[in-house]
């Protein structure tokens, strides 16, 4: 069975999967498909729907992962995935166009009538924002097993974790037991995994190309700062640290300080970001004195949130402890306490499988569509996909295919990539599934 | 009618007043009593039924000001005043230690049978404070007809300023147009306001002395910053301003260099604060995109609040144009859009009346308290009446005693002056006045 190029999935059929699901979670400026929430869960049955109508099978998973598939001639699969929350404000692109790109590949290939040898599925992943739980890749970590347990009682909108997967059909309480994830055997047939995602970046765009041959995958150290100073009045404390232990000066410092730490690693495969200040609701509850900030108070209470990204956990490693120097140091300098708190330690994969990368390449080539190799900047399902070590001993070959982000926007109203860029990026994936499943 | 230096108040008697003001409005970590609130009215009312007991008369003003008097020989008056709101999360000793040190000075003369040739009053004003409404002095200012006509549509927990005075029984309808403020005879018969009030800085307890005799007032200007940046993927996005729009980056840069400036007046009258970053319910309301900013993405919004205070309002004026420059720069610089506005602007007091200022002097060396002057760091009622130009053109003569606070805290749950102190200060206040309205 060889491909041809003439097999091409259109800009029709994409904008066509889209249109009933750019209803589902639309808010005033943006999209809010919260994990694990009854809209996620409705985005997902429609794409249900979808398969249901193509005459593709589907089942879901302990951890309420739907899982879309196309028998093969024998019990191998070759699988992509993507997911369908979104950040608050975010846009329909980032996981969406991932998912849909698949399942117009499975709809594609049933359509044909083509019969490769190995099956192709398609896995909806819950909850790999971490927006929601402040945990990432919460529905592909629980099926792999790989879910740290303290993520289990994290909280969003008043509910755990916990409790949100067992309201949209996860079996959370056996899965927290270690019951119900992936057997050895379902992950023994496992042959390859190929997620297409929108690049979230300006590369693509920038260097005039439509398809990303991903390298690697960036992980990720998160952390909370927060500071403890002293009330005072703002006309009648004269200023200078010996009177003030003045907060927001504090954390003025900080950030500016660690802005320049970042500009030291300059040239070094890391991204820095303070994206919340004083903004987040969980961390705001259990400092009950950040109310008490006024126009006319010096500040005596405050936080922000810390993330750096790197392909290499020992570079963030290294880094992390001149974080910590420096908000240590800073926070004495201006007389307030700190406490800095690691909430989340993703480790980045340093290369994907170097063979489903030639064989992107490869189809891109025979396709005459323009290539390059790249790193991811943000994380996705497939990183979990690739790090964890199955049940016996084998890592699954994963690879990964990007299409371009426009302006490199995304987690963002603005977020967008068109139905044709889409539509390459699908057609690329189907001539990679189907290779990859010929034998 | 001579003073004797044995006309002491005890702090016994402030004791005794304050025994019943400590639970009204108190939360789990200081005070909260807002402007025109409920909680400030019954504070008011517990007052005014200890003048009652005591068997001074009282009314009620056009802006629900209480008014506690004592009759002299003639229709001439001199005047004491405080108010009982607080900051939330503030102490109950600024404001209140005035109002109580007042009203124990009439007592104390009501009760001595001693007849003063002028009469003896003590306003309680409403909403000193500007932390609810953003405006100060609203009580003293309504009554004097110089509340800025915006200050009537400013909002604090849902209610303008209009409505929650309505409900606290002024006649905002009546005021609003200019009517039932101050006469020009009711101006016309003061002859002196003297105000008793915490130092709120450390002035006094550092240099041992009880009694700071003020020698002027500072204004103040106080503005809002708000900054509009773009969302972005804290992953994908490279750092830099060729690839972000970071408010939260911009607004650490700014405030550090609002704080180099402020460093730059080191030797001059002025004093600058940030109390808030991202914080006031009324700004965020009409900064719908702050509830975007997340851990995982590039900020897209922000606000802060700016705060200068001085005796000059030259200089003031001249380090704002600083301060715009500083801002827009900073703006510009890091590709996000900017708005500095400027929402209250007080005028300070460069020097209170000189003969009261003597007078006060002069009793605490006949009472042998050791005092100092000093200028006052913060915004005072006292400001209201001695800047305020009456109906006939004349400036009402006004002083100010100053009390120490204990470590400077003030606007803190850990605001503290002691009994003895407030005593002290009300012995000075009855020498003073029962001088002033000697003749």
């Amino acid at each position: 069975m060889g491909n041809l190029p003439n097999q091409t999935i259109t800009a029709q059929t994409i904008t066509d999967i889209y249109a009933g699901l750019h209803a589902i979670g639309q808010i005033d400026s943006g999209y809010d498909r919260p994990a694990y929430s009854d809209v996620e869960t409705a985005a997902i049955r429609y794409i249900q729907g979808l398969a249901d109508q193509a005459g593709l099978s589907h089942y879901w998973d302990a951890a309420a992962n739907l899982i879309i598939e196309l028998q093969g001639q024998e019990d191998r699969w070759v699988e992509s995935g993507s997911h369908l929350d979104t950040v608050p404000g975010g846009g329909n692109y980032d996981g969406a166009a991932g998912v849909i790109a698949a399942l117009s590949v499975l709809i594609y290939v049933k359509k044909s009538q083509l019969r490769p040898y190995k099956g192709l599925r398609l896995r909806v992943w819950r909850g790999e924002e971490s927006a929601s739980f402040g945990v990432v890749s919460i529905g592909a970590r629980a099926i792999m097993g790989v879910l740290p347990n303290e993520a289990w009682e994290q909280m969003h909108n008043g509910q755990s974790l916990y409790a949100a997967m067992q309201a949209q059909g996860a079996d959370a309480k056996a899965l927290r037991t270690g019951m119900q994830g992936m057997t050895s055997a379902q992950q023994a047939v496992i042959s390859a995994y190929v997620e297409l995602h929108i690049e979230q970046g300006n590369v693509l765009e920038q260097s005039k190309k439509t398809i990303g041959v991903v390298t690697g995958i960036r992980g990720s150290i998160r952390s909370w700062v927060r500071l403890k100073g002293r009330f005072d009045h703002s006309g009648a404390t004269p200023m200078g640290t010996e009177f003030r232990a003045d907060v927001n000066l504090a954390m003025s410092y900080m950030q500016v300080r660690l802005h320049e730490l970042a500009q030291e690693y300059g040239g070094q495969d890391l991204v820095q970001t303070i994206g919340v200040v004083n903004l987040n609701t969980s961390v705001a509850q259990a400092l009950p004195d950040l109310r008490f900030n006024a126009v006319s108070k010096v500040s005596g209470c405050g936080f922000f949130s810390h993330e750096i990204r790197s392909c290499s956990l020992t570079l963030m490693d290294a880094y992390m402890l001149r974080v910590k120097a420096i908000v240590a140091t800073t926070a004495a300098e201006f007389g307030v306490e700190m406490a800095l708190e690691t909430f989340s330690r993703m480790v980045g994969i340093p290369a994907l499988d170097p063979l489903i990368q030639r064989t992107i390449a490869d189809q891109c080539m025979a396709l005459n569509i323009p290539s390059i190799p790249l790193p991811s900047g943000a994380w996705h399902d497939a990183g979990v996909m690739a790090q964890t070590e199955c049940r016996d001993g084998r890592l699954i070959p994963v690879g990964m295919i990007f299409i371009p982000s426009h302006d490199g926007v995304s987690h963002s109203p603005q977020e967008w990539t068109s139905a044709a860029d889409i539509a390459t990026g699908a057609t690329v994936l189907l001539h990679t599934m189907l290779q990859l499943a010929a034998d």
